[in-house]
């Protein structure tokens, strides 16, 4: 199989190498990043142990990142990707953005945003289960961990 | 009239001189502290302009703060003050932080988070309507100022 270089899927997989660096240590297992352009221009992951502030979530750490590359707080030309359903925080966050579009790989059925209704902005498009299994595998493998 | 030093109108206070730097700063006037133990440990006012970030709202960057200064992401011992309803994003913010009260002054009948149901922690803590007028005030002249 081929895959486009500008897919979904190939920036899910970005998406997910950042998830893979916070299950490395010790964190909630969730990456995302932010393109435009087609380019890549924000990579983070969760990280509300390290810096013990729950404000930390992969998706607002690129936001924040995204927003500084841009010089702009409006992200109005970007699509974020991130591994799993964004909870209503990071939501509200990707709103206030006015994010283009939001794809996400798992759903998150207790802490997803979206048993809240559509926090998105009224333009944002929403695509969802873009390498849900993989995303959802590196949560279990965590929280497995956790219990040991 | 005499104020106790430790009312919510006291603390309230506190979170409206921030609220009042946000507007010389030409910021949309929202102030934000944080209490434990009757003690400010920390405050803020919205910045979105300034750092070109949509997730500078007061109410993060004093969770943020004051996470920092307990040196716990967890701030159940905690009380936040905000001079206006916080939107979806801060909710979630305080949804994770599990602070104990959230009170805040003016209703934010477009932007505030009660439209979308109670998105705090079951364990929080609600009050409202503190010094609204005041907080609504600011408001008022900002978006006044910016009309002209």
């Amino acid at each position: 199989m081929t895959l486009s270089l500008y897919s979904d899927e190939q920036y899910m997989r970005e998406a997910l190498k950042q998830a893979r660096y916070a299950l490395q240590e010790e964190e909630i297992p969730i990456g995302a990043v932010v393109v435009m352009d087609k380019q890549i221009i924000a990579r983070a992951y969760n990280q509300t142990e390290k810096l013990r502030d729950v404000t930390a979530h992969a998706e607002m750490l690129a936001l924040t990142a995204a927003a500084n590359y841009v010089g702009n707080k409006y992200l109005a030309d970007c699509t974020l990707y991130v591994t799993v359903e964004p909870c209503v925080m990071c939501a509200g966050a990707s709103f206030w953005a006015q994010v283009k579009r939001v794809v996400y790989g798992a759903a998150e059925e207790k802490r997803g945003f979206r048993r809240h209704g559509n926090l998105l902005h009224p333009r944002t498009e929403l695509a969802t289960g873009i390498l849900a299994d993989e995303s959802a595998e590196l949560m279990r493998q965590f929280f497995a961990q956790r219990r040991k």
